[in-house]
């Protein structure tokens, strides 16, 4: 964040494309005094987006000072082109950078990947307060105007989002290996057991919680994926390509009883995930306090609530269900100096916990 | 579970090695009215196992109608040879099947493996109720005399275990397919990130919820991989190049733009993972309601208690943080019928919940 807000008031800006994301672009504008102009294609969305007091005005607004285009990625180059035959700076929030940045290929245009809500959907979801503490990735490339870039950056900014600076092409790397190649990998190992469960119907039955919380992904609709495998190719080809390297070499590894390797490979991803930025940067301070539950109604609340009413804060929260049953356990992440706390009231309360440090 | 569930009333059992397992198989046997006597050659795990009332005794019982091995699968076979120099039935709880049996190789011995508590430790968390609802598979075989198979069978079945019979190799590639091999993955995209992350800091700042579900069981201790990776290694080793051969053909699919190819696939890995058996088995009776949340403590709390009041259950919560933010997102996992009641509530409550479903 910079140390002096710019303000708002008596500024321009505009929107397109108003769904979760241009909506609540809209809000944060408005929030802090701009006058925001929005158009989408759908005229329902856009009805909504005024409705909703995420844009003070429908439609084109020559004198914005800076315009976010929040289309899908295959819209943007052409809408942003259109925009930059006004005089004023633009910038776009797809999720894939280096063909964008590069088809539209503009000194006030700014590349821009905000990591936040991507998920929701409509205007309904949208909020003023979405990009607050959210990462907001800027593509700035040699070309673009300084004045631009640093426009955009101080108006994320003001959102409240930490903006990070990447090139475009890392910025597609990047998150070819955080999220595209891990969803990949999420439909393909729950492709791989859903082959063996053609033969062995037992076979789901024994798949526990990390089976779970691995393929969860897989769950979603996959409308999206071959729009991000086409516009962020060449980096996702990369990256599978060095996964399955990278999974020969463990495979070596256990054929030839390299334990040492192994366990070597393990630890160091060990690290790697407990220094997962996160709400908590000391990884050694959490303690992971597991509750075998009956399954009924209000468990969970009452876990919950019991370590609000000791003030304990949970950090994470994971329910572990047992294959088929009816029980199942409760896993809550805490502070380490919590632990004991937590575990007595659960104690109290008739649980049999268990706790063990994340360190 | 049999019509007739045998009582262990003025039968004797024993239990070696007393840790959680073993300690809650002693509790479930003496619950069902069995004498227990149990062993381990940690004095002080024996000692806590008749404190907490999982044993009657400790020592050997030549007397024992069944003994359950819960040591170390290494320690199996030794240990199942002593025992079956008796006239008892001897059964284990190894996480590898094949080599177990193989090495003991006696009709009077059934390879066992319970899906339940194993990750959790000592005679302290242990419950007679631990593996009510949880799948117990058996892997007798040829030479399993039927006796003991139908022994073994009706004192787990007894524990409400639901038992799943397969052969020994088959059990061992299944939890390659759903255990094994998903844990190396999830270490091998952390080890793949942390590579990257040591060029840019700022990648592990793009990880968002998807990323931090697939890799949270990287963070477990590395220790017990060794062992399994030797045990189970030809299991392991070809359902790692299996995986290597899927993420391939998605690779070469991204590569040529094989679109209709890409959502085959995902679709097939979408409703295999809808259908993968929970506590409900209608997978479209299931939709997600996603509520954007400040980092604050008590709300938690606050959407389960509310559930609670309203009388909806919970199948699944995850909290999605957002990358380095103070905000994230409580995802719940509720009946497709109860959606709009908990969202009212939630709005009622100032929250700005949006819900879909997971058909």
């Amino acid at each position: 964040m910079t140390s002096a807000e710019p303000s708002g008031a008596g500024r321009r800006a505009a929107v397109v494309g108003t769904g979760l994301i241009g909506g609540s672009i809209g809000l944060a504008l408005r929030a802090r005094g701009w006058h925001v102009t929005g158009r989408d294609d759908d005229r329902a969305r856009a009805a909504a987006a005024l409705e909703r007091g995420a844009v003070d005005a429908l439609g084109d607004d020559v004198d914005a000072e800076v315009t976010f285009v929040a289309t899908p990625v295959g819209a943007v180059p052409a809408v942003a082109r259109r925009l930059l035959t006004g005089a004023g700076v633009v910038t776009d929030v797809g999720s894939v950078k280096a063909p964008v940045v590069g088809a539209v290929d503009h000194e006030r245009f700014v590349g821009g990947h905000p990591m936040a809500g991507s998920e929701q959907e409509g205007v309904a979801g949208a909020d003023a307060a979405l990009f607050s503490g959210a990462v907001w990735v800027l593509t700035p490339v040699a070309g673009t105007a300084a004045a631009a870039h640093s426009l955009v950056r101080s108006v994320v900014s003001s959102f409240g989002a930490e903006v990070v600076e990447l090139p475009p092409e890392r910025h597609d790397a990047l998150v070819a290996v955080v999220s595209h190649v891990p969803h990949l990998t999420a439909a393909t190992l729950m492709g791989l057991a859903a082959e063996r469960a053609e033969e062995h119907g037992a076979l789901l039955r024994l798949a526990a919680g990390g089976f779970r919380d691995m393929t969860r992904v897989a769950a979603g609709h996959p409308g999206i994926w071959p729009d991000i495998c086409t516009d962020n190719r060449d980096a996702i080809v990369e990256v599978l390509a060095r996964l399955e390297a990278s999974l020969a070499q463990v495979r070596q590894q256990v054929a030839a009883g390299d334990r040492n390797g192994l366990l070597a490979g393990l630890e160091r991803a060990r690290l790697a995930r407990l220094n997962l930025p996160g709400r908590v940067t000391v990884a050694d301070d959490l303690a992971e306090v597991r509750v075998p539950v009956p399954d009924r109604p209000g468990v969970l609340a009452e876990i919950t609530t019991l370590a609000t009413e000791l003030g304990v804060n949970i950090y994470d929260v994971e329910i572990a269900h047992s294959s088929e049953g009816e029980a199942g356990v409760v896993i809550v992440v805490v502070q380490a100096a919590m632990v004991e706390r937590l575990h007595g009231g659960l104690v109290g309360r008739g649980y049999r916990p268990s706790a063990r440090s994340l360190a």
